[in-house]
């Protein structure tokens, strides 16, 4: 590594990708597909390389994998093996992971087979699960560099609380993965690792700001990752690679010890949420990571116990009838085709499932989103200069492929910097929008014909597919919920379809935004891409979110 | 009011303070003793406006009064006019009234009983009281001016959310009280409505914010007051007039919709807490408030239903045999005789309960303090200016008694302000100490015998008992449990004794704030002052807080 003020960056960077390649064990080195090869969500399975045993294990959800576990029917290590083998083929696939030590997990892995062999009892409700973590998470001994040039050669001497909750639990942190530089980019590209690509068409990005885990999960390459969203980064990725994702609440699963963009940033915190192929997977991570009392362990931790009233709807009919409100599209951006297929195919499946689907009309969604981005505005580009800086490394300003050359318009600009005075003025702003929007939610009431308001709110997550590198300009259909503080949770509902998903001739449109939109919709660029939604509750409503998730899953698949 | 940009602010004060007078009905007026009367607490009951009965009603604690109310042995118009007599007689000794509004409130009082009357029913769990409310919060039809000139004339147009609450629970909000221009002082005094004088020695401080409500309720003109606090102003007023006061986490009482100093300053957000005569009042207030769901009325309140397990203590022995950790001083400033006679008794009356009593060292209280107050210089300034240059009302520099001119250190400087990155700075510098401060917490388990941490901390809530007027200078005691987001709850447990307090020789003096609090002590200057501390427990732990308050106080008096 060297003193990094003496070494070029791009010394620095060609000595990690040394150190990272010697990490992969070369017995694991497949084949890989030539570049034109847009899908490789089959490689895993047909490469060779896994054993029929590992494809069972590796394509079983996290439930049946931790009743394997726990009742020894599958070792750790077996478990352990196979995922990291999936793992490393995926990487070869998509480029989405940052460290790899086997080693150590297979080494943690025999141990908690030792411990469930010598005792009979499980170390934790998470025992044996191989776990992914977003390349900011600490795993103590490990380099954590988020993607920065500049913390290439920064070792954790401390767990990170997450990780520390997750040992004890009993899972196995296993892999960390891919992120964009400075993580504010609902893309994954960085000076360090480079680009990670959507396994669904690799023309297509994976979403980010945890990419790495998105396409890391959808390739079964792990169980479970954890990602973190300040303005979609869980929920994004999730919905881009088609798979689940979790948005909780400020505070509800902690943060300490990790490394972040822009600490000290209070207003729109950015938060942990668990990226997983089955919406019980999700639940199961958030319910263990909540009874380990997180605000133990981390002062910005809500002290709010697991609440199973709420899992079972207690306020909300206990599931019956509930109500659903319905986003079309947030007045700015009108969705593209699959899209709106897939809003009509949730609705179709609640109504046929017995609830209520009622059209919910945004409040102020395109100032919610403004404010947000000016929040961040007022001090981020001195927090980036202040980590770039060290070793010059250049900071990223298109996430387009290598060749093009377009200026985005979702970086911040430096003349966007603001006084304190001025900062406070923006999260007044805020507070004034959220209690708008509180008032408004709970104003429903009068109309759902339950006595209840609208029970939780299902909207894109995006206005498209995962479109293709450096396309993905607009996050406001997850950053509303940031600033907003709902829970809000990704599901799977369809994949673009060439004949069912035709594009529609130009609407009248609501913003340049939104012709820019519908010029970038051909169904042939979105090629075999995932299509999902999410779901939104109240603040700190994470049970109810995602036992409301599980009620619309299950619609969803009643009726294929 | 008239156009204030057309009208000088002494003018609009003088008719504020005309149509101030005229609300008082003249029959309440009383023969008020003369300026040399240093003493006034028995006032209400010598000075012949009371009836023996009314004088029965204001001696009664919130529990009683709430039975005998919900029995209708006592009507909501018998109890609320005592109290608002009363109020009006303690508001002609010590000045701590804004706006009076009696035929509104009896009026209120009359459809309870009636409602009563008719269904048999309460309300709610506050059916019939009568509740004095700081200066800030709006109730809907009343002027609300926060001691600035500049708000004379703003009329609340809704009721924050809190109001809202205390009607649907059945109280009475009847008379608003005083507060420092800005609320940013210990102590209170501002423009518009004058000084609030301490009524146990009118020339001591009242302390602050929340003064007008800490010396209404130690007169008994209101069984319970709704103070807020940012650095201690629910605290210190509480504790420098004899009553109890709790400073709840952020978020667990709303705020929505108050008036309010520095708004979007959200790093070390102002709390609503209540000051009562009793921790029973303490305590029902808190219950009936989250009981009412505040965060259906307030995007900032936390969803955390009222713990009943966590009011019996159950992570604490179920109360049996608990461990409090007591500071001496806080590395600063030694507290003045009476202050450390206090935490020694308050120690042997635990240890005669049968508790232990360790000696509690704070980590970095005097970095927290500073942190925390270098937050609110970074923008405060342009906030004050912001609404005096509505005006030109002075903005007040000093709470010195009038004829005094002297610099205080409390207020902040303009040229502190800052940008927001360095904001972000000092926001991430005080998430570290915060981190800091709960591992410590956590480690206290290995030494307490009891496998747990220390279960409280009681501490000075100042470093003396309520000095003269401009002279409560060190908000440090408090400010610190602000910025580590502790739950505070602070009770009476003796007064100043000139025989036991004795000054004593100079110490070795930790910091020149030290040797100033040393020379400022001489036992006649606080004569009859009370004394008070305060404990603190776990962020968002009320329930606990609450409970341990009520184990010392029991302590106390048991040892009495």
């Amino acid at each position: 590594m060297g003193d990094p003020t003496s070494t070029s960056w791009q010394a620095l960077v060609a000595d990690k990708r040394r150190r990272q390649a010697q990490t992969i064990p070369k017995e694991w080195l497949i084949s890989t597909p030539s570049d034109t090869e847009l899908t490789v969500t089959d490689v895993p399975a047909t490469c060779g390389l896994l054993t029929e045993k590992e494809l069972l294990i590796t394509s079983s959800d996290v439930d049946h994998l931790l009743k394997k576990l726990a009742s020894a029917e599958w070792s750790s290590v077996e478990v352990t093996t196979a995922f990291y083998k999936r793992a490393i083929v995926a990487h070869q696939l998509v480029n989405c992971l940052t460290e790899i030590f086997v080693d150590r997990a297979l080494a943690r892995a025999k141990e908690l087979d030792e411990h469930l062999q010598s005792t009979g009892k499980v170390i934790g409700p998470l025992h044996g699960l191989p776990i992914s973590c977003k390349d900011q998470l600490r795993i103590k001994g490990l380099e954590t560099t988020m993607g920065y040039v500049s913390w290439i050669g920064k070792y954790a001497d401390k767990n990170s609380a997450l990780v520390d909750i997750l040992y004890e639990c009993g899972a196995n942190p296993f892999v960390q993965t891919n992120i964009p530089q400075t993580l504010m980019w609902p893309e994954t590209f960085n000076n360090v690792f480079g680009r990670t690509l959507n396994p669904h068409n690799r023309t297509l990005t994976s979403g980010g700001s945890s990419g790495g885990e998105g396409t890391l999960v959808a390739l079964r390459g792990s169980p479970l990752g954890i990602g973190s969203d300040v303005g979609g980064s869980v929920r994004i990725p999730s919905v881009f690679c088609g798979v689940y994702g979790l948005r909780p609440s400020y505070g509800r699963v902690p943060y300490a010890g990790a490394l972040n963009s822009m600490e000290g940033q209070d207003s729109v915190p950015s938060v942990f949420g668990p990226i997983c192929n089955s919406i019980a997977g999700v639940k199961i991570f958030m319910k263990a990571v909540i009874d380990s009392k997180p605000w133990l362990k981390d002062p910005l931790a809500v002290r709010k116990k697991w609440d199973a009233e709420a899992y079972g709807l207690e306020e909300h009919g206990h599931g019956e009838k509930l109500v659903f409100g319905i986003v079309w599209n947030n007045g700015q951006t009108v969705p593209h085709p699959p899209v709106i297929r897939a809003l009509e195919m949730t609705k179709a499946a609640l109504l046929a499932a017995g609830h209520q689907v009622v059209d919910w009309v945004p409040h102020r969604h395109a100032e919610i989103s403004k404010v947000v981005n000016d929040i961040w505005s007022a001090g981020c580009v001195e927090d980036y200069h202040s980590v770039t800086n060290l070793t010059g490394e250049p900071l990223i300003d298109t996430m387009l492929a290598e060749g093009e050359v377009l200026p985005t318009t979702f970086r911040p600009e430096s003349d966007a910097s603001s006084s304190t005075f001025q900062l406070w003025q923006l999260q007044k702003a805020k507070l004034k929008i959220r209690q708008e929007c509180l008032e408004m939610w709970e104003e429903t009431a009068k109309t759902t014909g339950t006595g209840r308001p609208v029970d939780a709110i299902i909207s894109p997550a995006a206005p498209y597919a995962a479109p293709p590198h450096g396309k993905n300009t607009d996050a406001s259909y997850t950053t509303v919920f940031n600033g907003l503080d709902y829970p809000s949770c990704v599901f799977p509902v369809t994949r673009v379809d060439p004949v069912k998903d035709a594009k529609k001739p130009p609407h009248q449109f609501l913003s340049s935004m939104d012709e820019t939109n519908y010029n970038l919709y051909d169904p042939n660029t979105f090629f075999n891409a995932p299509v999902g939604l999410q779901l939104s509750g109240r603040t700190l409503e994470e049970e109810a979110v995602i036992a409301m998730t599980e009620i619309v899953d299950a619609a969803l698949r009643a009726q294929k």
